[in-house]
């Protein structure tokens, strides 16, 4: 894959620090192989809702803000991705303009060709569809030359959705399937930056086997993929545009 | 366009014989212009359902069957496809274990990597969704090693439906924008073998232009398109396999 | 009401013999009241999905069959309307090329201008969506001058789909609310035509005035509705067409 | 048309200056005709996201607002309507308690018969969704006696959605089709009264002409309509309340 | 019922004082019956919205509220539950984080084992969807150790909606139908704790019968159930977890 | 578990040889332990469609059936379920009449308390759908006394749809997750007595892990469950009609 051309910025916008790992981190791998930019944004870092286990050790606030960016930022570091922290609160995870307009900012700076966000359902976390309305809204407003924000009005880049925790329940249906085989050692890698959650390398590993099942099951059998192909789900949102059915 | 890589058959299943030209004639000539092979399979002629005017002028059934599979001939050749006529009856195409069958032995003989039909709903037309249920389930059928009939187990060709003449009627949300502008004067041509449905050719010229300023509103203003794009709308059924998110 | 212009004829096809009266039976009084032909067709007489007292009590098939066609008559005079029985019998109700073929001949010659009929999903009973499905098809059909049968090729007339008795698990969600309090006194004699079922009578009773509070609280406090307004609700299929938004 | 009878005030709530125009003003314009009155307020300019061209060419946001009002009023002229400006920003169009308030205000003076606004869902623009949730939530609160703002507790109008640009992709299904063909020259007239936009004249005269062929198809062959029938579409929220299913 | 074994706190979080009794009274009074706590929180008395004679009689803001607070605590004493009125102002009710933490300070106090609410669409009244949303979330900020309220981490209770008044146009499909035939005098007299509604009282002893209706086609004939089965719908949000299908 | 009062006897009804065993082995396992009769009805042996190895081993198909026949009994003895072969063919399985008349003696016969079967949708196998349909008609047929089979007519069963292969892309939206952890032993071994399959184990063993997370995160964290949690998904199709909610 490191022959693959480069098709242009990612940007992946994520409501807490470690979710682009478990969700996207094989997509962001595949970016940096490519040799194109990825930038990953965190809204917060997860501190109050997704923290359970420093709470219970009686950690305060500003020491789990601080271990969770380190963590997050080794990871990006696995990854090849630079890493944005926007330190706006978890759980709940407030929408604002204020927010909005500094989302607006990166789009314009980062000029993504793709962006990744969450679904935007999800009854179990609030703060993963704040996060995904926040990041639509802001990649329209970054669209309008009248916006008040430097750089250039952005073009349309497509916007995947990543996989949600429990996909049924949040009306999650993949219509893409990505082959990360390629990179997974780096997601494994990434993915054990987060020694908090060590029961989650596993289970994202196997979930990763069972979207690569799902994979050669839609791409056919005549295709010499490998025995253990390792892909990662999403939802395209906006209609792909292409001069080629296939 | 004529520099694009070959990508292997395609494969239009249509119920009536005029079916494939107003709804899939670009993603057709795109095809033979990157010299994959295209085929059209036509359940039926359309020659109960789809004949108004031919029945006005008083012809009778084998006439007007004559004068379909001539003009459906003429604008197949204008694409560059093959075109094969499985004379079923319309009006109602009636589906049966026999009809199946065949459509399997055509799958197994093409080994399609794209297949195109009609969506699964249309509630103005009874025989779209009846030709499209039995395009489905031929394709599953071919893929089974244990299905008696000559050939190879198809892989997984994905699977197209093209655009419905009432879209939102037959929940037809476009997931696929594809760009015909190159051949678009091809399409136009093949449409002009259809001379007892004149009206249509500026109903289908116009719409392409529709579905062409969608194509630029989602691709993003950056992209060197042409001021009057042309496309085609389609629904993906399965999930997309692909390397890169793009 | 019964200074109501005429709007043309009126066609009903259920399933079983009973169903118009509970569902539509307010409907077709109005049709009738405003002069215009109201026509049902009974695709079977529910002589054994719908007929549970009877055969507990021992009677034969054909004594069920004669019992459900006096009773259906009786109310279908009560409503001004004309019936007739295809008697294709019912659990399963079957679908058959032939039995559409004689619905195509009904549309044919009734020319309705308005269509009701079951709704298309019904997990309680497989006959109602059957029956809908032929009705749909029939439909489709009659309009084609291609199609042998004798009359002209059929209009395009609305189709409205009847309250089924669980209406949330059938996916019915009413568009439609109709006015029935000037006719209900006779709905309700049409329902008491059939006294096997008549737990029936109160509950439609109490049904159509939820109903009509439902109509009221839609139609807005201004409209000089009477305290006790009875309703039918409906699902229109396709998309009205009308001269003024109201 | 000019003969119809009046129906009561029409009230059109659009979130920037010219959405009226493109997608309402056939139904504008038959009202105003009828000799019912119409009002369009218009929450924002589009200022910002609705005036590309402006931008382009240097202008300052306030000659901005200045052109998008006076071409506005212009085309409600031409319809015959009303027309008010809140100015309450686009891109974003912020939702608030306040902005609410002051369309109960409108609700309440105008006492709409009918109600226009946006759909509900538009992934291509936010200001949309906003401007169709508070229309909603006004109209509810207005109908409470227990609201204090002045002038009496509101009926019950009826509700439709106009067309968005890109139907499909905002869950936009027809079911109401709208025969605009007696004032589609008043229509034409209008949007000639917006000149940055001057693509989207042809562009909306042929979305009116794909409409009134779909107007055609569904309201079945036999009704002497025009040739060239032109129509809008839209969706009724709330179900129809009537004393005759046609 | 009253040997069924105790299953921990019922909380019931409702947008106006009166919507318990209607919709959920049933539940409530089985709670309180197998000796469970059940707590009642209305986040404003319906002050507005739902006390329509009360402004026509003229009353004050401040009588409708003390008023409406008697009746709901009236009720709540039939049904054998406690209830907390949050006073947050109806029509519109406010979405805040204020209100949100309040919630949550209720859930961790409660501890409850089983939550009921308003479903998350109603077009005729924003109010309810706001609560909803208000109850959700707080429910999921109540299980975050992190999140700074007294009172241990809030477990997983399953959460249902409770019917509203036109559950079609609400998408309320009942997936639970609750037998309360035990408790339905204690519903009746709970109604008749609100005088200024009586015509309800009738209205919502007559959806029981239906709903019951309901509940013994979908249990089969051979429950015993008596002749008037009496029920309450809800549909529950999350999957059920169960050792055993039943 | 084994302490479990008995609920009457469990019913599946499965497509092909081995359905059962991947997606329903643990809830026929939980019923034989509890002292229920369970009965597993397989439609076909899955000889076409799902027995590629053997094909490619060059085996007869009597042969096949054969082997498919013996590991189905081998695994239904290991569960402590009857098991019946009903030898409709497969690939396709065609519905019919007579094979909806065998299945309404089957229901007769057997009386079950509970019914599984696989969903409604199923775009990568058609015999899935076509078995679901067949089963529900025949649950219907079989509850009308008029029907013309031994027995008594039946209840209403609850019916429960087993997890599909892709559960996203069968609209497969799990609302009842069973815990099976005291009987996966039993599951693993019944499993292995499909030697050709021997891949799938592992999948189904990390399948039900991952549904057991889902169960805890659903059930909340406080029920004493294991840390390794087995689960199975299901969607019941009817209401749940209870006397408690929980």
């Amino acid at each position: 894959m490191s022959t693959a051309h480069s098709s242009g910025p990612l940007l992946v916008i994520s409501a807490h620090a470690g979710d682009f790992v478990w969700r996207a981190a094989g997509a962001i791998a595949l970016a940096a192989e490519r040799g194109d930019r990825a930038k990953v944004v965190c809204l917060s870092y997860g501190e109050r809702g997704e923290s359970a286990r420093a709470w219970r050790e009686g950690k305060r606030l500003d020491e789990i803000k601080k271990i969770r960016r380190a963590e997050a930022e080794a990871a990006a570091g696995e990854l090849g991705a630079e890493i944005e922290f926007l330190d706006a609160g978890d759980y709940p995870l407030l929408e604002t303009p204020e927010l909005v307009d500094r989302l607006v900012r990166v789009y314009r700076e980062v000029e993504p060709a793709v962006v990744l966000t969450h679904p935007l359902a999800d009854p179990y976390n609030g703060d993963h569809p704040a996060a995904a309305r926040m990041a639509l809204q802001a990649r329209v407003l970054a669209q309008a030359i009248g916006y008040d924000a430097p750089g250039e009005p952005l073009g349309a880049p497509p916007v995947f959705f990543f996989e949600p925790h429990q996909p049924e329940q949040c009306d999650f249906k993949p219509n893409v399937l990505l082959d990360i085989t390629p990179v997974f050692e780096r997601k494994r890698r990434a993915m054990e930056c987060l020694p908090a959650q060590q029961h989650m390398w596993d289970y994202y590993t196997s979930l990763a086997k069972r979207r690569g099942v799902q994979l050669k099951r839609n791409a056919g059998p005549n295709l010499g993929l490998p025995v253990e192909t390792m892909a990662e789900a999403y939802v395209r949102l906006y209609p792909q545009t292409t001069g080629e059915l296939a």
